[in-house]
């Protein structure tokens, strides 16, 4: 199955992009009364009946919606450090949208040595990795922010499960691992927030004022991970927690 | 903390080769009467003293043996086909090892595209991936062979527990999560073989051998996952079960 992605929809039509009719026309030789399938980004899955394969513009009229298509039974928002190498970073953001996420905060560490990052790009991985792993919600990715500025926008979310992977090494903060934080949530909560810090980890300031504000400093076992990787191993627990 | 290997030991001292050598002495800038840290790359961290600071062949005295350093508590073999892009195949193997694997077998199966792989160039993401992620442990690769005489060889290893990730789609075979799979594993047993199907999956006929052959079908959750992605699941799974 091909799913195509389009942001021009009213009236029970809509319209491909110049790159998504090129994919759906040319490449895939769609067309004028073929069946597509096209997501919104938001969720919903419309099933279409091509009514113009222009490789421009294609036009189609919607079938069938299909909500919450491909979706989880979790809110995840990922706070990752932008990692010196993009390619890391790019990685972490295509194998989390295949694995299911709802949102990217890069944030900018004390520590960080990347303090920019092309958002576009990602938002693009994002777009082309919900399509390939069949999600009709792609991940929503913000523009990059301070860690400390990020721990104040969640400070009062009280609904959330706030998580902090940092070593604490001074242990004035006892870790638990992710996997018994995601046991002890509160009963009909679903929404998980986590904080994970650049290669030379968050400054102890920053990772004080992340358990004041109420996130629960974790581990995420012995092995010494990566940045993306440490990502990406919170992103399977959640995953595993609410799926398996 | 820097971690180098040697695979030239004996009576207490060991050398560095060519690689080794240039970084420890030219880049690291380490002179003779320096400790440095050395694998073996069975698992053993041997403290040593540089007795040559030769940048083409530097040598060292043994302090001090330290067993099983970074090692894990299970036994994990990946037994994954080929992807048709082989930097997903690489960058698999990477996070494996950082996260903690003991060997990979590539296994080249029915409906893979990819049916030659260059073992040397895994070899070397491997160790450096164990340096790295300072494991003394660098895992075993071995030459690519076909899913079936896989599946042969690991028939009577009743010792271990056999998963193979399938989508089963005619029920023939019900699946269960990998995590229950670890779950109801008997008591005592760590070791663990994984086999993951190319990007066309596995042919109905390599499916129905391995459970014949005590393989236990499994899913990893109702994400759509590319290869490399579904094999990364199943080191997690394991790494999260012995080790949160």
């Amino acid at each position: 199955m091909e799913l195509f992605y389009s942001s021009d929809i009213s009236d029970g039509r809509l319209y491909l992009d110049g790159e998504e009719s090129q994919h759906c026309i040319k490449v895939l030789r769609h067309r004028t009364g073929d069946e597509i399938a096209v997501t919104d980004g938001t969720g919903n899955l419309m099933k279409c009946r091509l009514t113009d394969d222009s490789a421009k513009r294609a036009g189609a009229v919607i079938l069938d919606i299909i909500p919450d298509w491909g979706g989880h039974p979790y809110d995840l928002e990922m706070a990752v450090c932008p990692t010196k190498n993009i390619d890391r970073y790019e990685w972490f953001a295509e194998k989390a949208c295949e694995t299911g996420i709802d949102s990217i905060c890069p944030v900018i560490g004390e520590h960080s040595e990347r303090k920019i990052l092309k958002i576009q790009r990602i938002r693009k991985i994002l777009l082309s990795a919900a399509k390939q792993s069949l999600k009709g919600k792609i991940p929503d990715i913000c523009d990059a922010l301070p860690v400390k500025d990020y721990i104040l926008q969640r400070k009062e979310s009280s609904d959330r499960l706030k998580l902090i992977a940092y070593c604490f090494e001074d242990e004035q903060y006892p870790r638990i691992s992710v996997k018994d934080a995601l046991n002890d949530m509160p009963e009909g909560c679903r929404a998980v927030s986590v904080l994970i810090g650049p290669e030379g980890d968050f400054s102890p300031e920053e990772a004080s004022m992340a358990v004041e504000c109420g996130f629960i400093p974790v581990h995420l076992g012995p092995s010494r991970l990566r940045t993306e990787t440490a990502a990406l191993a919170a992103v399977f627990a959640v995953y595993s927690h609410f799926m398996l």
